[in-house]
């Protein structure tokens, strides 16, 4: 986990946030690679979402929204709260769990009355709830009317609006509403690096389908050669297919089967909200934790935000001429925590001179073995020499012409030994070289990382043989 | 202005957010167009910066930061805050400029003390500074310790970066560092659709270069046939050069020259950290408006956080073995502006059966008329009658197709007149068509949103001749 940490800083994929002051409260930024790491991520599942499946539309909605959303929600009671207790003395704070395993594990009986503080020992006050959401002003007056919060996940937007869409985009049920967007969360103890953050963004789709006992009932959609089939699908159906998609889309973009697990959530640990859970896994380093959840809410969320809002959320199915609340699966996935799966699951070391510079041979070379379509930089151009302007103008005029196609990198720094290892550490698939045989022939050699296996190409076909590889 | 906003929620390109809790605070949401049009804008953008520009790098930092980030760039002190009024009566409270307007127009003597309040007729309070920042807590305490801000704009996570950025990229100044992100400001009077919100997303790149005393300075870049030109270049200069490729860009993007202008700002109406600023206006409906701001900077940022952090900012030229602060010329643009500008630019109404349907002659007709890379959806896909099967399954085929490819919609509802009217209200640039000579031939009709222009082609051939276009 070091190793990756280290190299995600030194090659600009992660920096602590605020760091010349210090650092801030858990909080990191993305650097150059990334930034366009993260966009791959997060255009392949908008594509996946919007593209690839039927009847999926998206949608962006704000951050702030109207404080009437979290008590429809139930996020400003019992459902979104911390217990915790406080330190009289030094006034610290404390999760109840924090509190309780320290005491397990000091083998001491659990009684909350009788506990010390962690920090100084003093005297802690009985467990009150806490807010995990981040509250904010908004207006030029600062009380209650104007008191809101930082949405502490995105799907909210999506049930305010599921009236908007339907009116707007004339879609029938089935069908699915995406959004890509920053959450935010007072967590009391984030970590794990980019694990658990207080700020991050969520990619989620909120699937409504027809409540179990409208199931069969007369339902158009557009695709009519896959009527019978989907208006036949229960909630928990649907539940299951949308399972197996996200299972697959991880597997597709190369997370290993034994590193990827679904783990069904028994109904006392569930989301305020879940009729059904499934967590899935990554074996990160630091254990089994979870990137995705995929939820059959019912329909806990329309109807929650009909009784609050006394707006009509039903759906009209004019065929049948039945009027319902739909119910809703979710798939909710943290883009940071699955960058950082797919960073863990791509490092790889190599022992001996893989790259066959003089030196390396007892070295420990590390490989980011990314999916090509996640690298943040997908074309490295090097001349063989940086001392023969004619290799470099070259290769200058090779890197000019991939630039707009393709993110590039131009470098001239070192044997060339160094620097395709330093390009296999940030994941780029392809290496191109120019030597002196391009001066004559005009051809490049391209570099795989993975199977380092070599191949001359003219520079003319260059930029179809690339296109046709991503 | 109001045709506009209609059409936006009617056809899903932007909502009100919360409505169905009766809207929030003059904050939107982007429906399943909006959020289409609003990631093409950003996209082109990022593609113009980060691939089209040399030596541009980009980077996401969060929307949280140290609270010492606002002493520093100045947001914390007199530089972002409005000076208001407070009605003792109603607690309301008005910008100087809303009182002060209303007396010159009534012709009033400025006297503050004697105003009243515009609601009630209250007196009022001296005028007193508020921050236009947005304040919250993070972490398990709330008091002054835990109090940070909502980023007010995205520039600050660029400069805390800075060296972040030098070390990982080994990159040369001149070099840009560009940022895609959600900003938030307290404003008292927000309005004008959205034009100016409380939240908001900066597209900001932020150039560095040699302060003008070191012009001319032995500097290395990346490209060395470009030397002498870049580092021969002053902060002015390279100031002119943005303007210059930001005009353009606009331009180029479908804007008409005669709504586009750029004003030059006297120094004594100029953000506090500019040297020089230059704002590029748009033509609204409701007048000429900043959708761009170009600023040159000077030292002003990277010295303040050097001077606040301890750190070490400068940046270390390897070649002349001199080390200094570098200049920074920003373009910042708000993306909701311009896309609400590209919405207004496009919108157009024609008179009299442009789309030949019997009853339409005397009706007018909207065509949003969107530059194609900017339009959400690419491609239209219509079986000319619904009631043939074999038409149906042909195009619901030619959809599929399409689908992976690009942004596509089906739709058999209505005549092919009324669609045709459907899609050019949202700007679809291109129209297949199916018909009965389909069936006979393999071909298809693709007509084109502003020329009307019709002509046949076949299947197989319609995925490369599509590519070409875009």
């Amino acid at each position: 986990m070091n190793k990756i940490i280290s190299l995600s800083k030194r090659r600009g994929f992660i920096f602590p946030s605020s760091e010349i002051y210090g650092g801030f409260s858990s909080c990191y930024d993305f650097g150059p690679l990334g930034v366009e790491m993260k966009q791959n991520i997060k255009n392949l599942w908008w594509n996946e979402m919007t593209k690839l499946h039927d009847n999926i539309v998206g949608l962006n909605a704000g951050v702030l929204m109207s404080s009437r959303v979290w008590q429809a929600s139930g996020h400003l009671t019992a459902g979104f709260a911390d217990e915790l207790v406080e330190c009289k003395k030094c006034h610290k704070r404390f999760k109840m769990d924090e509190i309780t395993n320290y005491k397990q594990s000091a083998k001491h009986k659990l009684q909350i009355t009788n506990m010390k503080c962690l920090e100084c020992g003093g005297e802690l006050t009985k467990p009150k709830k806490f807010n995990l959401m981040m509250k904010t002003f908004v207006g030029p007056v600062e009380n209650e009317s104007s008191l809101t919060y930082l949405r502490p996940e995105t799907c909210q937007g999506i049930y305010v609006n599921f009236l908007n869409v339907v009116n707007s985009m004339r879609i029938k049920i089935p069908f699915g509403i995406a959004q890509i967007g920053k959450a935010f969360r007072n967590e009391i103890t984030p970590g794990n690096y980019i694990f658990r953050l207080r700020e991050f963004e969520q990619m989620e789709m909120q699937w409504f389908c027809p409540p179990p006992n409208l199931v069969g009932d007369k339902t158009t959609r557009m695709d009519t050669n896959k009527k019978r089939t989907n208006t036949n699908k229960t909630p928990d159906e649907w539940f299951e297919y949308w399972k197996e998609e996200r299972l697959k889309w991880y597997l597709d973009l190369g997370i290993k089967k034994e590193n990827l697990r679904a783990v069904e959530i028994p109904e006392k640990e569930r989301a305020h909200y879940a009729k059904r859970q499934i967590d899935i896994e990554y074996h990160f380093p630091f254990g089994w934790k979870e990137i995705e959840g995929v939820h059959n809410r019912g329909d806990f969320d329309l109807s929650n935000h009909l009784k609050y809002s006394k707006e009509d959320l039903s759906y009209f199915n004019e065929e049948s001429g039945k009027k319902y609340i739909p119910h809703i699966i979710e798939t909710s996935v943290g883009v940071e925590r699955i960058l950082l799966a797919f960073l863990c699951e791509s490092y790889t070391e190599v022992k001996g001179g893989r790259t066959k510079t003089t030196k390396a041979v007892k070295e420990i070379e590390s490989v980011l073995k990314l999916d090509k379509r996640l690298a943040p930089i997908k074309i490295a151009v090097l001349p063989l020499v940086r001392n023969k302007p004619e290799l470099v103008k070259k290769a200058k005029e090779v890197y000019q012409l991939l630039k707009s196609h393709f993110s590039c990198q131009y470098d001239e720094l070192g044997s060339i030994g160094r620097r395709y290892r330093r390009i296999d550490e940030i994941a780029v698939p392809f290496a191109i070289t120019i030597d002196f045989d391009t001066l004559k022939d005009n051809t490049v050699t391209l570099r795989d990382r993975d199977t380092m296996k070599q191949e001359r190409i003219k520079i003319e076909e260059l930029v179809e043989v690339l296109k046709k590889t991503f």
